[in-house]
């Protein structure tokens, strides 16, 4: 590859904007040319605005980038959106229409009949969808929920190989799912919080929206019943969900077990640069996965699963564990921006390559 | 009353013993004169034996009491056992037949068929079970595992109303569960560890028996089926549960509210000292229960239920909240003494009663 | 007494005016009338405007009180101000002026020449000073810092009878201290926070003026040197603080033990309702004062002292314990209020006594 | 370098042995060939008879060394001892008497007058004193305690520029510091622990030494008394260390700050590979050092410094972080182990040096 495609984060003094600027500092086909932000922070150089708080320095080429605020015209064509939801669904509408391609973490374009809902191990053949928007060279692509992400990663191969037909999820979400300041500590030390405010709604939507299939007039949704309860729980980084599902035919846990491990995708064959080499991992202690000793697994996109075992009401049941501000946020959405990059497919939108993928 | 009972408490130094002598030492009815412990223990004073952990100071009068062998003969009739389970079963047993009435925290005989298995408001009429053992004037009862409990007097009223055939619950359990030392601080903190040891399996069957019937020739389990899922969380004193029912027959949620509202049991009727006045509190906030807030309603003995709302796959879907060592272990193991002595039904057992119960 | 004392609380729906409603809303001498709050919560029942965080129920009665704005006339003399830093200056001036006695959480007017800042057990005669307000009928009195309290209650024994001249403190201070939403558990699990902004300052500001002396022309604050390092831990309630102490004589520890044991005040003398018999708490035990263990100590309001050894560099170290919100705040501003009441020896200001004291 | 030298960890199953074990399997100059544990262990794969704790995954080749007894003789001339504290002291004896040069991260031999205790930065010098020992081919050289290491690097540049005459030193200890089971998380979750037994006595004797000079007949102390108070907190790894310093004369901030930025040592000038690029990093920010922001700053062997201010008692205050199982113990060991391969000086024990030094 001859150049890096220039990018730009929206909403980058945020805590998922952080992780946002953390990936993208040192991307191998991704150059970080843009910083936006609130007008408190637009002119003031980023190194500034911000209350880094990421374990890893700020790079000083990115603390000189001066915040500019959302608003066209900006000096990249791909921009990954880190807004909140109140401003985030008019704000990306507005810069897909200026020709802007949109990779948006946000809620508020997700159920967009037009808007592809991606996780790119298991749904990449729907960004074709995006033909279907009318923004002229600009797209809206959207990152499912975080707790959406590793369910829907977990159901694929279920779904592939045995048919999904009800699925009854209990999450403990990880503090960083709320952002800055998000949950204080008082609310939560020595505590749960068995309530998330539309998080159940979204889990509930989103999955079957992600698991659907791509027909000429849009996504007809897969025909499974999700149930969800969402907890907050005392836990930096990883969301872990006890799941259990009735599938469509009789299966063995080892058919199961295999079906966990042969799972792959096209970032896998694409050998796109955050593709974890297995999206999902298997533990054999009868205790795991947790989230502090897994949840950074494949570089914390990995999906576990572990304690599989027959549900005596429904199928089977397992934990499921992944990193909600990693393959949850900001690292689902760099790695569906390398599909976009990678697959070089959308004439009206035509994402510049890298060439030889490496 | 003129006198109060005599009892003594088998293990009375690790945390639910220590639980027990908090309860019992100002105690109405009860007069707390034995305290049992491990060869290292026996002869010394209670007060040096144990390393005290209770937020409440230990009486000096229970200080003072010399820590005596879990050997027969023993001063009192009436037995709490905080034994450990492997040593519990026999030694239950052998005091038993010397004549003594257990009533045991400990798993060992709790599935036993002619062993009642007892959560006071939900099946008194059991205690009748123990005419059964043949331990001549000596008897045990149980006490159920601390998950259970609140699952129990969860779905006794749902039973009695509308009928219950299937239960999915996720518990999210305290680390008070595990006693001292318990689970290490470095394995738990900004952690979940998704298992404990042999917990699901006592939830699934333990309640089919406490929520059965007493016919002639013992009890006869309730037809419904249990998956649980047990976690271990960062939170001291209670255990939250997420729970999902089909129930036998269509219910609003609103006769599903009254149901939990008017559930009353014989605790409340006899006016026990340790019952609290409504055995379920129903949260109106949306995101309660929470185990810090709302642990100790009732004293530690009520149990809040919250979130109720239709399931899309079973029924009816809520969460619910017990303190498990107070309701769940050494309360719920007073309740069901001060029970028996109510009662003073058992001609064999012949449990003093108190009078006139005040 | 025939009638209690009507009173009011300043904003009295954040987490100190919470902690305010819960001492005052069953207080054998006050009567809780008056709620004020922000322009957003006035006019609503007091009820619906808190987001009430307590673990005791808010009460009927108070909770259907309609919340009023922090502004003249307010229908209760005696006024218990938990006011935010930046408005409560002026407002308790406005209030004081027009007549009011207010007993002030607030850091505002702490230092003013002419307002006593009080440690009930410490220093009651410096309530005099008020006398050189010129407020006609009203009055403000203070209430230290959180972190001060306990370091002068644990430095005024010492002062007494051997002189204090160097005070080192490092403290580890609870969460509640921050309010709500206060210190995003995000920035605090696993985690220390060495610094809390202008804490330090007043920690070696504020002793010198309460434990110095009460003079024609006000308060000579006492000769020490304090030299403070705040900490903030993931604590709950109880603010620890590691206390080096250079003496003016040389003392035996047990001596010094026996000052702390005798220690005793005007709250004791006078059996005030909130007075805890002992103000301070010598613990044995080599590892306590612990402030999830010790915090509750006498209702809260004893500090607890532990780990009395000679200090290599000053003269002796120790470690000292006090609930920061009760002892540390409202308590100690009730005691306060109640020491008041029991004196009722301001002609000018006039404050209603109890009667006979109980 | 041609060849790798071998080396084996003693007590590698406990948890400063998997840090052990974590360092050295992929180490550029060491080859992990031997691993030894406890009777129960030995004869088992190492992968079996470990319960492996760490995040990053044990490497197979390391999984499946055969764990033997810490019994002579053993096939690595170079141990590194992670032994508990009680068995340490003779077998690392008995082992040097054989011929192998130990790395002990135990107390046993610390204070031994003729056993180095060293850290990298602070006094390479001192390596020298083993040539006193009468072990033959064999020696024994100590790593300091986990929080004597990271304040004797802070005191170091002082010593240097400005002379220390005394210290004042306040601990926040992290849970890792207690190894595993370790301290119970009843124990420790809403609470603090202001005693740590031992660990007082160790940081007021140990840095005196490591301070001090080689002279021809062994070590003279540093003439500086050090008062330390040990607490412990809610924190997984990073000792964070309030401290005060009186220094032999006047100094300014700037100069401080200059002394604490040029501050180097023999590893950096050796460029030896566990070498951070500076021992002490200053933060800027009025917030810092945090133990979970700030621990793994230099792969976890960078002491951060920060809130340097003046004392108003002694001369300087400020706040230390040092990562107390990398810096503090297995990491400190390895860069001392590094330390002696280098500089290959001592014919006596001939330490294999690694050629070119990269």
């Amino acid at each position: 590859m001859s150049e890096k495609i220039p990018v730009g984060v929206l909403g980058a003094t945020g805590s998922v904007g952080q992780r946002f600027v953390t990936l993208l500092a040192e991307h191998p086909w991704f150059d970080l040319v843009l910083l936006t932000g609130s007008t408190r922070s637009a002119g003031m150089p980023y190194g500034e605005a911000v209350n880094w708080m990421q374990a890893t320095p700020l790079p000083p080429r990115v603390a000189a980038i001066t915040v500019q605020q959302s608003m066209p015209p900006l000096p990249a064509r791909m921009l990954f959106s880190a807004l909140g939801g109140e401003v985030a669904g008019p704000l990306e509408t507005e810069l897909a229409r200026a020709g802007h391609v949109i990779i948006s973490n946000a809620s508020s374009h997700r159920m967009d009949p037009d808007v592809p809902l991606i996780v790119p191990e298991v749904n990449a053949d729907h960004l074709e969808l995006a033909r279907r928007q009318s923004f002229g060279d600009g797209a809206i692509f959207t990152n499912p929920n975080c707790s959406t992400i590793g369910l829907a990663m977990a159901l694929k191969p279920l779904m592939n190989v045995f048919g999904v037909q009800e699925v009854l999820c209990v999450t403990m979400q990880a503090l960083s799912g709320a952002g800055v300041p998000g949950v204080p500590s008082l609310a939560i030390m020595d505590n749960v919080i068995p309530f998330i405010d539309g998080e159940e709604e979204k889990v509930e939507s989103e999955a079957a929206k992600i698991l659907g299939t791509l027909r000429g007039d849009g996504i007809v949704p897969a025909e499974l019943t999700i149930s969800a309860q969402c907890n907050r729980v005392a836990v930096l980084d990883g969301h872990t969900e006890c799941v259990s599902v009735r599938l469509s035919r009789p299966a063995e846990l080892e058919e199961i077990k295999e079906s966990f491990h042969r799972f792959s995708g096209e970032p896998q064959r694409l050998r796109l640069p955050s593709a974890p080499s297995r999206p999902i991992h298997l533990c054999e202690q009868p205790d795991r996965p947790q989230p502090r000793l897994d949840r950074d697994t494949g570089g914390g996109m990995t999906v576990s699963i572990g304690r599989l075992r027959p549900c005596p009401i429904l199928d089977v049941k397992f934990v499921c564990l992944s990193h909600n501000t990693l393959r949850g946020a900001a690292g689902g959405a760099v790695l569906l921006a390398e599909l976009l990059a990678a697959k070089d497919m959308m004439a009206g939108i035509t994402v510049p390559g890298p060439g030889d993928g490496s």
